[in-house]
This record gives structure tokens, sequence and C-alpha cells, in this order.
């Protein structure tokens, strides 16, 4: 095992309100960079670059990550309202219904990146504008993996951004309804070689609840989603997905076609756990022998033998 | 290998019309008899045992079937109009739209079992009123395996014969959408586990592009369906996953864990073929390496090293 790189994340800093069919969460801490570091920080040191207002709990979020390497010199606060989100979800968890947004602080989030995170070898770019996610690379040196996440609303609003942006990115996250969206394309497979032929060397489609695809230039990884037989609050599972995947490749520091898989794998197995309590509550007391004991579930899940026949 | 053991299936032989967005097919081989049949007839020889009406062109199905193991002496011919079905997919694909349904001589039919396939032993109760499902199996002897398929319209109409049905058959096929409804949980952990305190020791639960699940006492094994870059026509994939799935029982006779688990990749295979054209068209023009071929692709598709993290 080699010596674990740090991993950059820019991404929000957020405070969550959730009402799910088990119970109900108000003012817990949510946002992806909030969600990636928590999870990422079981395999590799976390740097997070984010903002929040003059209302966000600082002290809790320190509190939370104090046992975790998750350096928060990148955390700005300014003066205003805190990033807020308040959702639902139904018995099926199909989708979040989201019943206020307020960015607050967030609206005027330009990301300052610390000198001493300036060389992290491993990027990843949270949810946020592109024109951010493209002015954070402009303050990075030679990363030696870096990677975004998008979403609908920036898909529409500044595709021209987002297609830049593709160009300089070595793998991106998104969706299957976000990767539709984007290329025009139904079929999943279509879709991939379309945001290939764009840049990402590696594109990475979340299905929820029905796994994640990984396609690269030679090959398709597919693993599905953990069977939990309680699922408790979906909020932050694919942002704890990256933070897993980005944070094996950190760890290890291998970009082969079998650690990829491995870091779906992981990145899987942190989106698992991410889901069996409400905020990062799960994320912050798992241990290493949970995470192992998960990855080895995956494998018992998918595997099977080939005969001769 | 042992020498594969014939398969009894009883199910629908129909004329479909389908509608895609890539061309239509009018009056073409279908039912969940022919697609399991065609289907399982490249791992072990099918005794097919079904009902045709006066109008169906029989002399199309023995052609089509000509070179096919498969034994048309249950195939019985009364008087009447052969079972039709019309209906139409969109681009997503995500669910037929049935435009028109006519059973004809389906709606009077009642299963005889030909004398010498009574001793079949694996035997695939298709899609048919779960009172019809237990006839057969009064008519057949000591099976090693008995599995079902069943649909929202037994769930519905004929739960009582269906939960009887339940407590003797050894497997279950059906998708989580029927799983969900004949179980009244949402959760397919805890769908399973309902269905399999009622009698079957195996369950199968189809989520169609998104994979299968096997579900047994000891352990669960998912299978993601194989990522097509087109899919042609989606009619007849679960029956044609269920024929590669009793086919390759059938033709290794061994029902341990993994060799259920190898079943289900033959499955996912012959039902991923299935969709490639309309009707049994592709799955009656594949070699058994095209087969194994596509089964190399999915342990390709899954497989993952576990590392010593």
């Amino acid at each position: 095992m080699a010596h674990p790189s740090p991993v950059l994340v820019v991404g929000s800093v957020a405070l969550d309100s959730v009402e799910t069919p088990f119970g109900k969460a108000d003012n817990v801490l949510g946002g992806s960079g909030t969600f990636f570091s928590a999870s990422a920080s079981h395999l590799a040191p976390v740097q997070l670059v984010g903002v929040i207002g003059s209302d966000y709990p600082i002290a809790k979020l320190r509190e939370s990550f104090a046992s975790r390497p998750i350096d928060l010199a990148g955390l700005e606060q300014a003066e205003g309202a805190s990033f807020r989100w308040r959702g639902r979800y139904r018995h099926d968890f199909n989708s979040a219904e989201t019943l206020e947004t307020h960015l607050g602080v967030f609206s005027n989030f330009r990301p300052k990146i610390p000198e001493p995170f300036r060389a992290a070898p491993f990027v990843f770019l949270g949810n946020i504008d592109p024109r951010l996610q493209l002015e954070v690379l402009e303050q990075v040196s030679k990363p030696k993996l870096v990677a975004c996440d998008t979403m609908n609303f920036w898909i529409e609003s500044r595709r021209p951004d987002l297609l830049r942006l593709l160009e300089h990115v070595d793998l991106i996250t998104l969706n299957d309804a976000e990767a539709r969206q984007l290329t025009e394309e139904f079929n999943l497979v279509r879709a991939a070689r379309w945001i290939m032929a764009r840049g990402p060397k590696h594109v990475v489609i979340k299905k929820g609840e029905h796994g994640a695809f990984m396609f690269t230039p030679t090959s398709i990884f597919f693993a599905p989603a953990y069977p939990l037989e309680s699922v408790f609050d979906p909020t932050g599972a694919g942002d704890s997905f990256a933070g897993g995947f980005i944070g094996y490749l950190a760890r290890t520091g291998d970009l082969s076609d079998g650690n990829l898989r491995r870091a779906v794998v992981y990145g899987s197995a942190l989106g698992s756990f991410a889901v069996e309590k409400f905020s990062v509550d799960r994320l912050l007391e798992i241990t290493p022998d949970d995470i192992r004991s998960r990855v080895g579930d995956f494998h018992r899940l998918v595997t099977f033998q080939q005969d001769m026949a």
C-alpha cells in the first residue's frame, strides 16, 4: 500500500432538513463537500474548500470531523445565510422532492484554493457552477486525476462551460438522467461514448438503487447498489459514492483498470453506509473493518465462476 | 458435464404485433412458452405444452424450431382464434404499452401433459392462471425442480391460488413490481424473504434493464442486464431469461449455490440476445459460441479483485 495522497474537494457545505418515511432531521450537516469529505476521509486525507454563512454551526462540523483527516483550512465563512436545503422522500425513495432551496452565501461563492492545497494529486470538483469548477483548475498544479460531478441545472444553464470543463477532466460522475440530458442519448453506452469523445477517459454513471457503471476506453464495469433491507435517508449517497471512489484511488495511487474497478466498489460501499442514517451520521461511525466487510459483501453479491461448458 | 435433462414448460404460444422506435413486426411468434423454449433449447431438450388456435401458422413454428430440441407433442391445436398481443414500446423501453390482447383459445386452456413429459425433472410453469399451474403439478411426477412465473393480473385476481402454488414450487421468477405487489413490501430483500417464507427456496426478482437478483436461504446474487448499445425489442426478455436460467440447471443437473449463480448469468445472457431482434429471431440464430462469449462478457462486466487493504 502506497502512502495515501490528499484529495482536494470543492463543493457545497450546507444544512439539510430531510423528511423520510422513517423520521425527520432538521438543519443537519449536508452538502456535496460534506458528504464527500466524510466518505473519502476513511481512505485518504481530505482538503475541503467551500463556503458557509455566519449562521453555520461550525463548532458542530469541527466536532463531527475532529477524528477524521479532513483539513478545513479552505472552508471560508462569509457574511450571510448558509446554503439550506429542505427535502422529502416518499416510501419508494425514487427521487427527492425539494421543498426549499436557499443558496445564501453559496450563490456568491468563488473558490479560493489555499496555497498548501494546490498540489493535491487528486481533485474532485463537486456539483457547482462549471465556471467555478474551471476556476479551481486554474489554481491547482498538475493533479494526477481530476474528477467532476454536475447536475441538470448546469447542463441546462451552463452547457458551453460544462463542455469546456469536460476537456479538462479525467473522469466525470453523473447520474443516468443527467447523462441522458447532457448527451441526448437514451442508451447509456452511447451516452458514455459521447462524453468520452469530449475529454474524460472515464465516465461513471450512477443509477442510484440500480448501481453504477464505469466506462473506460477499454472496458465497462458494473457494481450494483448493495441490497440493504432498510434505506433510511438517501441524501448524499452520490457524493458519498464519489468520496469512496476518489478516496480509494488517492489511497492506492493506482489508476489501472483493475484498481478503478475496486474504487467503484469502495464508492458503492461508502454510498451504502451513507443511506443507513441521516446526514453523515453513519459515515462518521463506521470503522475500517465495516468497510472491508461491506466490500466483501459486494464481492459475494456478484461473484460467479465461469464453467467450461 | 452430466447429460442434460429435459425441461417441461407450460406457457402461452401467441402471435405478437410489436411497434418499437426501430420498426414494427406483425403476427410474429410470441408468448411465454415460445420465448422460453427458444431460449432453453440452447442448453437442454424442451417439452412445450400450450394451445394454439386454428389460425396459428403451425408450419412456421415447426420450421423455426426444426433444428432445435423442442418437442411440440404437447402443443394442442383448438378450434378458434390464437392468443394475440399487440403492443408498443416508446424510446425508453420502460414498459410495454399494450394496445390489444385477444386471449382466444388460451382463455379455455387446460394443460394436458403428454405421458412422456410427465417425468421431466425440470418444470417451468410459465405465466398462466395459478389454478392451471397447480393442475400441471398434479400431472407430473416428482420433478427435481419446479419453477413458476406469474404476473400482476394473477396476483390481483387469484391470490389464494397463487399462495397455494407457492407452497409447491422450489423457485419463482417475477419482476420487481410483481414482487412488491405480491408481498406489499417495497424493499426487495424483505419481499424476497416474505416469498421464501411461503414455499420457494429460491426467489429470482427480475428488474429488466436493471438486472436480476437471486435470493436463496444463504445468499443474495445479483447479475446486471448486459449494457447493449441497441435494444431492439424487449418483448420476451423475461421468458428468455427464465429459459436460459432453467435450461442451464437442466443441462448441468446441479442445484448448488455456485451453479445457480451461473444459471442466473446464462439467463441474463439469453435475455440479452432476445432483445436484439424481433420475436425469437435472434434466439434462433445464436450459436453456443455466441452464448459462451456473452457469458464471458458478463464475467468481465462485474469482476473485481478484493485487495488486502
